[in-house]
C-alpha cells in the first residue's frame, strides 16, 4: 500500500509570524511553512517537507547530468591542505575557508569547491586520450565561512551544491563540454520552473577564460545584472564591456585654464562652473602593484574597483593614501589632469575616446582646464571599461539602454583551461604518442539555493507555491470538518497514493478548517483537495493553489482528474 | 532511450595488484575494481561504480525507514559547540571529535552523531503529546577522527551513516519505537543480502539502557562477538554476562600455607606447584576513583578492563602503580589473597562462587595458600562478570559452549531514555495537562560500512560478487572480439536498458577478451553476458557470476531471461 503523508504524524509546525531575523521572502516563508530551521548562523536543518523539495531539485539535476553523460561520484567534504596549497587557494580563499587540524596536527579544510581533488583523481584514473573526455559530478554539502550569512538558505555557510568538472585534451573539446553543461543547465532550470537569464561573467578567483552565470531574477538576489530590452544581451554588471565609441572628429578650441578655487571634487567643480558632471573628466589615482596609475572616467561615473582589479589581475590594485603624494610635485591632489602626467600610466574608460574634449584638473592647486582633448592634449595608455554600470547605459551589442536588475546566482559555468592541470601536471598520452596537457571546465549549481530562488519567484501573498515537479506532494488533501470529513479525506488520499499520486493529507484533529486552509496555502502544494460540507454526498472541492480556481467534483471525478 | 553505462566512457580503472597498504579483502577489491580511491587517511572518494553501490544501499535503507514511518530530514554536519557542551560530549569525545573555529572564533564540530541537535529540534517543533511519537532520520556524512583509520572504507574518518532518533512520552512508546527499528533493520539487512547477527551490546559513551548491535560476521571485522550453537544467544564479548554458578557444597580442608618462592605470576605459580592455572585465583589490583580495589578471577582468565569499566561507570578505573603500594603493608605484590584484605573492596567473577576452593596468595612474600574457600575464608563484596570471554565458555542462556567470531558492526540500536531530554529540558504537554519529559532512542546504520561488509561477505577469489539489489548494474555485457561483437553487445545492451535492465557494457576497443572477462569477474555484477565467437549466429553466453554456471543462448532468449 502506497504511503500517504499524514500531517497528524508529520513534523511540520507552521508559524503565524515571520521569524524576527528574516529579511527575505524565501527565508520568511520557508521557516513559517516548516521547511527549514536555523541551527546556527548560516547553517540550516531541512525538515521533512524541506528535505523532499531539496531532494526533488537534486533529482532533476541528477537526471539531466546523467542524460548529458556526466558520471556521478562522491568525494569527501573534509579535504587535505596540500592540494589547495599547490594551487595557492589555501591562502587565496582567506577567512572564507573553514580550516581545521586533525588529532595529529595535520591541516584540513572543508571543501568550498573541489577542482584540486578532481584534478588529482583524473590524474590517477586517466592516462590516455582514450580515457577522455570525462565529465564527473557530485551533489554534496559545501562549506564557505561567509562574513555575513544572510537571507536564510540563500547564502549559507553549509549548503548543497552540484559541482561538476570536465576534462578534455583540446580547446574544442572543452568548448563542447562547456556547451553540454550550458544546454543541461537550461533544461534543469526549465524543469525546475525557474525564470533565469544567462549572463557573461567574470571568472573571479577561479581563473580561466569563458564563464557564464545563470541568474534567477528576484528582489532578494545579491547579484546585480544588466539585460537589454531589445536584443539578447545580458551580463553580470562586472562583466559589462562598453564598446569603444567612435572617434569624434570635430575641431576643438585650444586648452584654456580656469580659475576654480576650492573645487577638489567633481560636485564642487560642476557647481562652480555651472556645467553637468558628465562634461568633466574624473581622474582617480590608484596603486597597481605599488606603482601610481591614473584612471580616467567621465565625471558622472564611478570607477568599479572590482572590474579594474579583474582587468589588471594578477596585479594588486589599492587606493592611494596621503603619503603617496609625498615628493610627487606632478600629482596635485584634487586637480589632476591627464595632460600633465608624463610619468604616470593613464588608463581610461572607452568613453574618453580619442577626439573627445573634457574639463579636467590643470595640475595646479585651484586650477582646472577646459577643451582638454583625448589624443591631442594627452594620450591614453590603456582603454579599459572600469565604470560602474548604470541603468540606461547603451547595450554593447545593439546600443539600446540597458536594464539593471537584482538576481540570485543559481548556476555558474567556467572554462578553466589548464590552470589546475598545470598545477598538478595532469597530462595524458595523446594520439600522437606524446603527453598532452589536459584542459578543464568547472560547473556549479546551488541546489539548496535553487530551492530559495524557487520560493522567491513562485510565492504569493498567501505563501509558497511550488511547481509540480518540485513540490513536496502533488496534492494536499484537507479534512475540513469532523470524523466524516477525515474519513473521506483519508480514503481519497489512499486511493490517490495507490495510483502513484504523492499525497499530503491534513488529518489533524482539533485544528479548525480555517487554520488548515491557511496552512495549505502557506505550504504551497499545487493542488488542494478539500473534503468539507458536502462530504456526505461524496462531493469534494479541488482548488488550484496558483490561480485560486476552485471546482466542486465527485470523489471519482477528483481522483480521475488528479491521476490523469 | 534508456541509458547504458559504457566502459569505454566510464571512469573505472581496474588494477591487477592489491594496493600496498590494503590489509582487508574489501579494501583490496574495492580499490582494485575501481569503486573507491583514498583521498587522505581514512577519507575516501567514491568513483562512479562505487557511488552506485553506495546509493543502492542508501535507497534500501531509505525505503525501509519510510515504510516504518520514519521522516527523512537533513541536518547540518557542521555543528555549534554549545549543545555538545550542554551534554558533556564536547569533552567526552576527546580527540575523536573534529573541532574547528569560524572566522569569528566561535567553536564548531563535525557531527559524529546528532542526538543533541535532534533533541533541540524536537523541543522547537513539538509541544504536545499529540505531536509524538516521532521518528526522524537522515543519511549523511559523519565524522570521527579515528586514531588508526584502517581497512579501507570500513573504518573511515568521513563516512556515510543513517542515523535516526525516536521521541516518545512513555517507556512503552520507546520500546515500540525500538522494536520498529529492530524489525526495519532486519528487513534492511536481509534485502542487502548481509548475513548478520543481533547481539546484546553495552551502550558505551551514549548512555542509556537497552542496546543491541547488528553484526556482519567477517574476518576483517573489528568486533568480536560470541554466539551459541545451540540456542539463539549472541552478544558482543563485552556484553556477555556469565550466570552465577551453583554453590559448591563439598567440605574443604582448612587453609594451608605453601612455600612458593619467586612465583609472583600465575604462570610461575602453576609451574612451581604442578597444577592447572584454573585451580588458582588471580587477584588484580585496580584503582576505582583513586581507591584500591581487588578483582578476583580464575587464574586462567583475563580481566576485561572494558567490562569492568562499564560495570563501575561513571567511576574511573585505572591500573595500580608501584607508588600505590607505599605504606600498604596489607598489599604484598604478587602474593595477594582475598582472605587477608579486610580494608579492600573485593570484586569477583561469578566463577568464584561461594563454596569454591582456590590456591591464591597468602599475603606474605613468597607464600601462597591452598584450600582458600569463597564464603568461608573470604567474602566477596560484589560479583561482576569481568573476564575476557573465551570460546567454549558456557552460554548464559543454555550452558552450551559459546563460539567466538569476528564481525563488522553494521547497525546499532539504543534506548537512550531521558539523558538528552534532561540535558535540554525536552518536555511536552501530556494528556493530563502536565509537562511530560520525553524519552528517546538513537539508531544507526553505517551505510558506507555496509558496502564494505557486503564486499567482505560476498567476494570470492575472482573479485566482488554483489547481490542483485546492490550491484552497480544487473548485467555486465562483454564485447569479446572486434567490431561485430561490439556492435552486437551495444545492440543487446540498448534493448535490455530500454526494458528497464541496468546495463554495464564493456565496449572498450583495444582491450583483449581475457582482460574484459577478468575485469567483469572483479567488478562483480551478478550476470555476465558475452558476445563472443558465435556472435555472427546471434548466439551469446550468459554466465552467473556467483555460481559460474554458463549457458549459450540466442540473443532473444538472453533478453527474455534477463528481463523476466
Amino acid at each position: 500500500m502506497a504511503q500517504v503523508q499524514r500531517m497528524s504524524r508529520l513534523m511540520v509546525k507552521t508559524l503565524r509570524d515571520d521569524p524576527a531575523d528574516a529579511e527575505t521572502l524565501n527565508h520568511k516563508l520557508l521557516v513559517r511553512a516548516g521547511y527549514v530551521r536555523r541551527t546556527a548562523a548560516g547553517i540550516w536543518s531541512w525538515l521533512p517537507l524541506g528535505k523532499k523539495v531539496l531532494e526533488n531539485v537534486a533529482r532533476v539535476v541528477r537526471e539531466e547530468m546523467d542524460e548529458m553523460g556526466g558520471q556521478e561520484v562522491l568525494l569527501p567534504a573534509l579535504l587535505p591542505k596540500e592540494p589547495y596549497e599547490a594551487t595557492g587557494r589555501w591562502e587565496e580563499y582567506g577567512p572564507e575557508l573553514f580550516r581545521l587540524k586533525d588529532r595529529k596536527g595535520a591541516e584540513y579544510l572543508l571543501g568550498p569547491t573541489h577542482e584540486e581533488i578532481f584534478t588529482q583523481l583524473v590524474k590517477d584514473q586517466c592516462s590516455s586520450y582514450k580515457d577522455l573526455p570525462v565529465i564527473l559530478y557530485q551533489i554534496q554539502a559545501k562549506y564557505r565561512d561567509e562574513a555575513r550569512p544572510r537571507a536564510g538558505i540563500l547564502r549559507g555557510r553549509e549548503f548543497l551544491m552540484k559541482d561538476s568538472y570536465s576534462f578534455d585534451t583540446t580547446d574544442e573539446g572543452l568548448a563542447e563540454s562547456y556547451a553540454l553543461h550550458r544546454e543541461a543547465y537550461i533544461k534543469i532550470f526549465e524543469r525546475l520552473g525557474l525564470d533565469h537569464r544567462i549572463v557573461s561573467a567574470v571568472s573571479g578567483a577561479m581563473g580561466g577564460s569563458a564563464s557564464e552565470e545563470f541568474l534567477a531574477p528576484a528582489p532578494a538576489g545579491e547579484d546585480t545584472f544588466v539585460d537589454c530590452p531589445a536584443c539578447d544581451y545580458a551580463a553580470n554588471t562586472e562583466a559589462v564591456t562598453f564598446a569603444a565609441t567612435a572617434v569624434e572628429t570635430a575641431e576643438h578650441p585650444a586648452v584654456e585654464e580656469l580659475d576654480t578655487p576650492d573645487t577638489p571634487t567633481i560636485e564642487t567643480l560642476a557647481a562652480h562652473l555651472g556645467v553637468e558632471a558628465s562634461a568633466t573628466l574624473k581622474n582617480l589615482l590608484v596603486k597597481v602593484d605599488g606603482e601610481i596609475v591614473a584612471v580616467g572616467v567621465p565625471g558622472d561615473r564611478e570607477v568599479d574597483l572590482g572590474k579594474l582589479g579583474e582587468h589588471l589581475a594578477p596585479a594588486v590594485v589599492e587606493l592611494v593614501t596621503a603619503e603617496d603624494f609625498e615628493g610627487r610635485d606632478d600629482l596635485v591632489r584634487g586637480y589632476v589632469g591627464p595632460q600633465g602626467l608624463e610619468k604616470v600610466r593613464y588608463i581610461a574608460d572607452p568613453r574618453i575616446a580619442s577626439g573627445t574634449a573634457w574639463i579636467t584638473g590643470a595640475n595646479k592647486p585651484g586650477k582646472h582646464a577646459k577643451n582638454v582633448v583625448a589624443g591631442r592634449d594627452f594620450e591614453v595608455d590603456d582603454y579599459l571599461d572600469v565604470v560602474v554600470v548604470e541603468a540606461g547605459d547603451p547595450c554593447p551589442k545593439c546600443g539600446t539602454g540597458l536594464r539593471l536588475d537584482r538576481a540570485i546566482e543559481i548556476g555558474h559555468i567556467f572554462q578553466l583551461g589548464r590552470k589546475y592541470a598545470d598545477a598538478f601536471q595532469l597530462d595524458v598520452l595523446g594520439n600522437q604518442g606524446k603527453p598532452v596537457r589536459v584542459t578543464m571546465g568547472s560547473y556549479g549549481i546551488g541546489v539548496s539555493r535553487a530551492v530559495a530562488a524557487l520560493a522567491e519567484q513562485t510565492a504569493d501573498d498567501k505563501g509558497l507555491c511550488w511547481p509540480k515537479e518540485i513540490a513536496p506532494a502533488d496534492v494536499h488533501v484537507v479534512a475540513a470538518g469532523k470524523a466524516l470529513q477525515t474519513e473521506l479525506a483519508l480514503e481519497v488520499s489512499q486511493k490517490l497514493a495507490d495510483a502513484g499520486v504523492r499525497v499530503l493529507v491534513d488529518d489533524r484533529a482539533g485544528v479548525s478548517p480555517g487554520v488548515k486552509f491557511t496552512d495549505a496555502e502557506l505550504i504551497g502544494v499545487p493542488q488542494i483537495l478539500v473534503a468539507g460540507r458536502r462530504s456526505a454526498d461524496g462531493i469534494v472541492e479541488l482548488k488550484d493553489r496558483k490561480t485560486g480556481e476552485r471546482e466542486e467534483l465527485t470523489v471519482e471525478e477528483a481522483i480521475a482528474r488528479l491521476t490523469a
